[in-house]
C-alpha cells in the first residue's frame, strides 16, 4: 500500500530550505509543518516529496510530527538538481490580488526571478516581498519545478537599469511605436521581460529604456493588455520561441 | 477643451448592443448608463467611444442622462470594424474567481469564443453565462477591441466533439505523452484551444481526443500548469505563432 500522501492536484510536493540527501533527517519549515498537519493530516509514515533548488526531488517519510516542526527521513533521490532557463520578470507592483496571480502564474511559467521595480506611474507603493515568496514557493511545489523563483527587493527604475548586467537581454514591453513582436525578437537565456504599470511607462522612461544597448522593445500584439496578462503573455511568449517549451 | 471622458487605464470605451452609426442617438444598456451615471459620473456634454462588434469604433455625445438609460449621439466613426483572428477556447469549468479572471485575460488576448465544457474530472457544475459575458466586454473595453468574445452554452466533451466543425483545428493542452510543443504545431485560423479541469484529462478522454482527425495534442512545456495559466498560455503562444501578434 502506497503511503504516499495526494492532494487534488497530485503528489505532495514541498519546498524546504534543508539540505537534503541520502537518510538525512530534515526538520521541515513552519509553513509545510503546518500544512502537513493541520491541512493534510498527515501521520508518521506518510511519504512526501522536498526539493530545495540544490540537491534535487527526494522521497522522504514522516517520523516525528509535532508542533516544533515536522521531521522527514529522505528516502531516495526522485530527480536530480536541474535549473530552467534563466529568465527574470522586472515588473511594476500591482495590488494585491493581481499580484498574487501574477506571482503564482510567472513560477508556473518558469520565471526565475522576480524583481519589483518601481516607475514614475506605478501607483502602488508597498511590495510585501513575504507574501510574494510564499505564493512562489507555493506554485513551484504545484507545478513540479526544482526551483523556487528569488524574489530581489523592489527597486526603482533607474536604480535598476544602472545596474543592469550587460549580458542580459531585457525584453521591454512597450505599447507604442515600432518594437518587434517578442517571438521574432527573443534570444535565449540569459534573458528579463520588463513591464510597465497599468498606466504604461511615461515618454521619458521609454526613451531611456530605448537608448540602452541590452534593451530591446518588443509589441505583445495590437490590444491593450493589463500589466500581469502582458508579464504572463511574454513568459509563454519566450518560453515557446526560446526557452524550455521547444 | 476636452469632453472625453477618460478613466484609470485612458478612453471611457463601452460596449453596446445598439447599431451604430453617423448621426444616429443611441440609448445604452444598463451596465454602461449605470457605469456612467454613478461611477464616472458623467454629464451631457461628454464623449466617449462606443463599439458593437458590427459597426466599428465611434466617438459620441452624451445627450440625456436619466434612471431609463443614458443617450449618445454618434459623431464620427474613429475605426472601421474589423475582426481578431478566429480564436476558440473551450475550457473545463473553474472556480468563480479564477474564471473571472481566466474570461477577461482571454479577452484581452484576443479570443473571439469561450466555450465552457463539462470533462469527466470536472469538479464545477454550474457556469455564469451572465458573468462571464460581463467579465468579456469589460476586458474587450479596456483591451480595446473592436469585438467581444462570444460566450456558448456549457456542455459536456463528448457534446461538443460531435458536434465540432471538422475544418477548425483543435489543439489540445495534453498533459502527458508526445505532444509537440504548441507553438510548432499552429496553424493559422480557424483555431481553438481545449485545456482541461485541475485534475487534467482522464486516459478514456485522452484516447477519444487523439483519435480524432482534427484534434492536434500540443505541449507547453516541462512545468505542470494551472488549467487557467494553460488556458492563456496557449492563446499567447497561438496568437504569437499565427495569430494576429506577428
Amino acid at each position: 500500500m502506497s503511503q504516499q500522501l495526494t492532494e487534488a492536484g497530485g503528489k505532495t510536493r514541498l519546498y524546504v530550505t534543508a539540505d537534503l540527501g541520502a537518510s538525512m533527517a530534515v526538520t521541515l519549515d513552519e509553513g509545510p509543518s503546518h500544512y502537513l498537519l493541520h491541512v493534510l493530516r498527515a501521520k508518521p509514515g506518510n511519504r512526501v516529496l522536498l526539493f530545495n533548488g540544490r540537491d534535487g526531488e527526494w522521497l522522504a517519510q514522516i517520523g516525528q510530527l509535532s508542533k516544533r516542526g515536522v521531521i522527514a527521513t529522505c528516502l531516495e533521490q526522485i530527480r536530480p538538481q536541474s535549473a530552467g532557463p534563466d529568465i527574470w520578470l522586472a515588473f511594476a507592483p500591482i495590488k494585491k490580488t493581481p499580484a498574487d496571480y501574477l506571482v503564482q502564474k510567472a513560477a508556473e511559467l518558469g520565471v526565475s526571478c522576480l524583481l519589483p521595480v518601481y516607475t514614475r506611474r506605478t501607483i502602488v507603493t508597498r511590495v510585501n516581498l513575504e507574501r510574494m515568496a510564499a505564493n512562489a514557493a507555493e506554485a513551484a511545489e504545484q507545478s513540479e519545478r526544482l526551483t523556487v523563483p528569488q524574489i530581489r527587493e523592489a527597486m526603482d527604475l533607474d536604480r535598476l537599469l544602472g545596474a543592469w548586467p550587460k549580458e542580459r537581454t531585457l525584453y521591454f514591453c512597450d505599447e507604442g511605436g515600432d518594437a518587434r513582436p517578442l517571438a521574432q525578437a527573443a534570444r535565449g537565456a540569459p534573458a528579463a521581460i520588463l513591464t510597465g504599470p497599468e498606466g504604461g511607462f511615461d515618454p521619458a522612461e521609454r526613451e531611456t529604456l530605448r537608448a540602452l544597448p541590452f534593451v530591446v522593445p518588443v509589441t505583445l500584439g495590437p490590444r491593450i493588455l493589463r500589466a500581469d496578462t502582458a508579464a504572463l503573455a511574454a513568459l509563454s511568449v519566450w518560453q515557446s520561441a526560446v526557452g524550455d517549451w521547444g
